[in-house]
């Protein structure tokens, strides 16, 4: 079985971890890159493509979390280890920080610190309420977390094609709240453009928050339906 | 192998079987909720890959129907005995009815109760008779549910690749019926916004009888292919 | 392995070869249906898509031909035997003919034997040539074909994901050949709207030529690849 | 498993060599002429599927490479012999001129040597630099060839999804890098147009050496994943 969201392999203090974060952290400088570099009008594509190839590169080295909503859910179901988690969110939101900084060198209108020919920002479309923004990322999160459980740790699960589905999933998201929200789902993809562009700040927390609120939620339901993983509150492995 | 249209894991009276129905009423909701909070030009983009996310999804909890003619078809080829398939019925109509009760509070312009500014409801495009309408959704929920009969039940079964296939599907057949009938293929999603919006319910018992034909005429070429299930006529299991 | 290219499981005379020519009539009316009733900037989308639930439908039953120049290549590398394939092949062409007399009920501008308002013919577009329509056609057929073989034949095969990777055959040929002949690839796909339309004779018989000769082209390239078949030069069997 | 990448079936000197470096020139043709005879529009669809359908056709015969970047990457990594790989260039190089050349005779306004009316040359769109465009195939060459090691080599492979995946790839990096450098990651892409149609040469060679060390860079980072394969250092097998 290709390793969708097994961090097994591998101990804490190893080589084998140390590239596992680098991956996480390549994988969502990918994700982040492409997704954002993308014409707006294509964004439910470029996203959705985009993270089922970064989780089919990942999937056997990291686990392909590639997604801080992800990493959180797995650490309350006992798939990772807290220690591990940390070092995952962390090289996540620094590869969506390096995705932003290439930007800046790569596209013509991209400058860092700079607002104006940003790209890969969220906010709320016009008329789009913070309580609704955060109704959207709720759901989408909780959809894509689920079906990253489903191909995964599902018994059986969907092997092969498993990078597959997720990136469905999140193509599928974005097409219902692409219009609302620009359709994040993931923490990292919306602090790093915050961080490189310092714009938004004021949205940025209602995304983070709803995302995490929508893993969490996935990660309810997923206890009874599949159980708890071996590293269920353990500090590291 | 992935359990699509398998309802043999559980009891009726069984906690299983409650979680199935609950995979049932959050699956329809997911895909009804995606489907129509999408922009109309990519309506058949998103039926399509938000069907197969939401098999995905429920395959292993609930055989991943998330449509009454699915139901009604394995009912008939004995796939799901009568009371299973009653609760099913049930939650996959109050899936869609939640759908666009949350769409009410999280899309700008839609309200409960006024099909102004609603989403996602069906009826024939100008031109079209409800004769032509019935024709079109008898032939797509045909093909919807002997695609699913064809992955799920074929011998040899087509495995991981099963919810793609069912999700192709339906895009494929909202590309030939959408610009007649808006593809609908599936009475769930006729209901709820029929219900929540109180709109155009002159059209909805034309589609929905088509749906249910068409899902018949799938099950009457199920038996001599592919046999009987172990559930035929019976009221519970 | 799912069944695809696959008439060695029923003889000549028998109940399972009748279903499976039905099939090939239901497969190709559904795929031709399909194709032909959507929306004319989204044809190479609707054609791959369709064919590759309609091959998923058909795989176990007849083997999933669907197309003239399947069936006659595969004669030729003794994959069918000689009245199984005329028997497919005169389904094909039936199962085409009934997709447009069923759209000429269903379609609102769509008539019998009328062009004008007519769907799903084929002509070479302004500026091409019968030679460069004959020279696209074979070319899109010989990779639809060829990629039949590679995924049902070759060794290993594809499995699961063979009838996907058909209807991707088909929808790259159509973003490549559609601005020039429309993407045919497929006899009875051009005979069956210029029957029920009786519509642009003059260049029917090059498609046809074109697709048989790219069939042709590819079942040579097969037989150093993957041998002969077991009803190589046979009758019937 | 399908072979991608595989080149141990057969020795230099034989047969099945020939059909390989035959099965590399035809695939790139096929992949070449699809991608750049579609509308422009619809370039990220057209390379990311027709790329997937070539490599499901060549998998099982020559590994499925149709790309220098990755036959150099692998060459590095010891999964093919350094005249095996020359051959394979060669190869790739003369199929994508080759489809050019079809395509002077087939679409109406290309001509050879004419960079009027041509199809399919790369160069960085307006306010793009020669250092961005560098930049962009680096990466996206980078991602490609990553994603055909991870599904090919990594251990467990992604079996039969590894064509699509590399598709996949190509698809997503097309709608990332399409508006600033069409997005090509394929030295024979860009040198097959620019030969047949003698244009934009002042570019050509930062794109091939950017999809060199793209595929260099990929290679980096295969070999501490995978390690090195059984030709590493081989002037021929």
């Amino acid at each position: 079985m290709p390793g969708l969201l097994d961090t097994k392999g591998f101990h804490f203090y190893s080589l084998k971890f140390a590239i596992a974060v680098m991956a996480e952290m390549l994988g969502v400088l990918v994700f982040a890159f492409y997704s954002s570099s993308s014409p707006s009008e294509y964004a439910a594509w470029a996203n959705g493509l985009s993270l089922a190839v970064a989780v089919y590169i990942t999937a056997n080295i990291s686990g392909g979390h590639l997604n801080p909503a992800v990493t959180v859910a797995t650490v309350c179901t006992g798939h990772i280890s807290l220690l591990k988690a940390g070092a995952y969110i962390a090289a996540q939101i620094v590869g969506a920080i390096l995705a932003h900084l290439i930007q800046c060198g790569l596209v013509p209108d991209a400058n860092i610190g700079n607002p104006v020919g940003a790209r890969g920002i969220f906010f709320p479309k016009p008329g789009v309420t913070k309580g609704m923004a955060f109704g959207f990322e709720v759901i989408i999160t909780f959809v894509l977390v689920s079906c990253v459980y489903a191909v995964a740790i599902g018994k059986p699960h969907f092997g092969n094609v498993g990078p597959l589905a997720i990136g469905l999933a999140l193509w599928a998201s974005d097409f219902a709240a692409g219009p609302y929200t620009g359709g994040a789902a993931n923490p990292a993809r919306v602090l790093g453009p915050a961080i490189v562009f310092n714009s938004k700040w004021q949205y940025a927390w209602v995304y983070v928050l709803a995302q995490l609120a929508g893993g969490l939620l996935s990660a309810a339901f997923s206890f009874p339906l599949y159980g708890l993983g071996a590293d269920w509150a353990r500090l590291w492995d």
